[in-house]
């Protein structure tokens, strides 16, 4: 299938048109009409090759939001007309004790990114959702519940699971104490969702700057992590602590606000921590972690949550043309709290 | 009581005999004459006032075998001539949810350490087992069983329940495969202890020596980190690795060898950690944690087994006029791998 998208040719070259050949629909195959892209900033990061690896071009895009056109012959989930999603996976081996337990992103083989990996039968590098159309498996497709607003969805399938996933394996529910640090695209979704989950939910900030959005995102603490006298007074709270901050930093001040047996979970800063002191750890049993996006039934079950609780990302709707301003806002920090591509403003000319 | 042991006196004394007074029986204490007493590194830190914070005369010693000589009124569970032992602990609040949950040694209050303490009724410093007479609160006395050699029992007390409470914590048993870093006192007993318990033991170390000290230990498997290859070969292997390294080191090397979920447990270094990576954390769930001794409902369920299954630390019997040499031999790691007193050296003129 012809189709179009914008791609980065070169690591020091921003997004252009870019034509392309999808590939054939297979037996279990969903295409599908790209309506929604959201942005990330590992689009950004591949897309410059910040990580190595990156194989030109990247077509970037792993947070999309499509309408069904076509199904292959033993589809059985999906038909035209559907409007369904698609996340930062496109296949795994389907056969490992991880894929078995639904940790596809764990995947013993590796999963299959959405963008820049080879495909599993033709080697072909795939391309994202920054493009008219997609194609993919059937079981890495996702039903997107009807009564959400389908142009702040997108973001759910890469900052939505990212925070659901640790959320709920660390148990996270009714009675339950979350802290989140770093209140971006991941932070202000790890707020939203933990709320959902019915959790009492701090947001752990700096300075006391973003008081107003955490008043917005219905987060019930504040807590102003160079407040000393504050931080002591909220030692042992936290049964988990999401950590989204993307750079290195310290560890040190969040650890004692962990309960006996608590979590931080680190899923911002993909790098190195900062030393660290284990004295917190050993004495409360406490642990630092970190979790990759989220598997596929999981996913699933967080798209549902928020369609039953109306849950979405705070996002700013942009053309794609306009996709290299962003891009720089996205490094400015500038972006409150995620870009989604209106996939309208792609034109087939 | 009047009573004698062995004190320092300030950090850079040794350790001399010294006369001074055990509290009167309380209507809960039990009174007992040590038989054995084991020599823990933390003993020669706060001798030496290491982490600061140590109140002189110091008489150390919390890893205690003795023989029940009188049973407060209220006593239930002990009768005169039960062989009993006593930990790291020997009060508690008794009344929070750490203490309700049966852990102690995260007593929201604060637990009270067997010596260089302030017991909680009188503020007088406790006194450890370094000594003739012992006397604790019932509910901080185990009991031990009647099979163990009872001059090799003293070291479960701490490095035993040290390394048993994370296995317990982190669910080890049979078909869980189970990783210990760093050889001594309490490396070798989590060796033991896994194995007991059914798992699947490797020891990790830096090169081929302690290859048959690992045989003698009844470890499955033996696993060289500076073996590059080797390492590869293992990584994702293993659920639980316990690290007894006693001073700041690199997990970098050991956080791949985790499979998705698994924890490292760090229950030797007491202070900083080096430089990590999150990559390892981020891409399989892994998680870094901390624990410190066990509770009592655990230590008593861990002298159970050792028990029935004969577990014991490899031990060598000092007097305890020999105390001193012991500590510059423990310095230089020159022990094989627990030196314990048998307290019948220490005379009562």
């Amino acid at each position: 299938m012809k189709t179009i998208g914008y791609a980065a040719t070169s690591c020091d070259a921003p997004l252009k048109p870019f034509s392309f050949e999808r590939r054939a629909l297979r037996h279990n195959d969903v295409a599908m009409e790209v309506l929604y892209c959201g942005v990330c900033h590992s689009d950004l990061h591949q897309a410059r090759n910040d990580w190595g690896g990156s194989v030109y071009p990247i077509v970037p895009g792993h947070e999309i939001i499509g309408r069904v056109t076509e199904t292959g012959p033993d589809v059985k989930h999906f038909k035209q007309g559907d409007i369904v999603a698609i996340g930062c996976m496109v296949d795994s081996c389907q056969h490992c004790d991880q894929c078995d337990k639904g940790n596809e992103q764990y995947c013993r083989e590796g999963n299959t990114q959405t963008y820049n990996s080879p495909d599993r039968i033709d080697g072909q590098n795939t391309y994202g959702g920054y493009s008219k159309h997609m194609i993919a498996r059937e079981e890495f497709v996702l039903h997107v519940p009807k009564n959400l607003d389908l142009s702040r969805a997108a973001p759910l399938l890469c900052a939505g699971i990212t925070t659901y996933s640790p959320l709920r394996a660390w148990n996270v529910g009714p009675g339950k104490k979350v802290g989140v640090i770093g209140l971006g695209g991941l932070g202000h979704m790890a707020v939203k969702l933990a709320v959902g989950m019915g959790a009492e939910v701090t947001i752990i900030s700096r300075s006391d700057k973003k008081r107003t959005d955490a008043e917005e995102l219905k987060a019930h603490k504040y807590l102003v992590s160079s407040d000393e006298s504050a931080m002591q007074k909220a030692a042992n709270h936290f049964d988990v602590i999401i950590d989204t901050v993307p750079y290195k930093h310290d560890l040190d001040p969040y650890l004692p606000l962990l309960d006996v047996d608590g979590s931080l979970v680190i899923v911002g800063q993909i790098g190195p921590l900062a030393e660290t002191s284990s004295v917190p750890l050993v004495m409360g049993r406490r642990r630092v972690a970190g979790s990759l996006i989220g598997g596929i039934a999981e996913t699933q079950e967080m798209l549902n949550l928020c369609g039953e609780k109306n849950i979405l990302p705070d996002c700013e709707i942009i053309k794609i043309e306009d996709i290299n301003e962003a891009y720089e806002r996205l490094e400015r920090g500038d972006v409150h709290y995620r870009f989604v591509i209106d996939m309208s403003s792609l034109k087939n000319d």
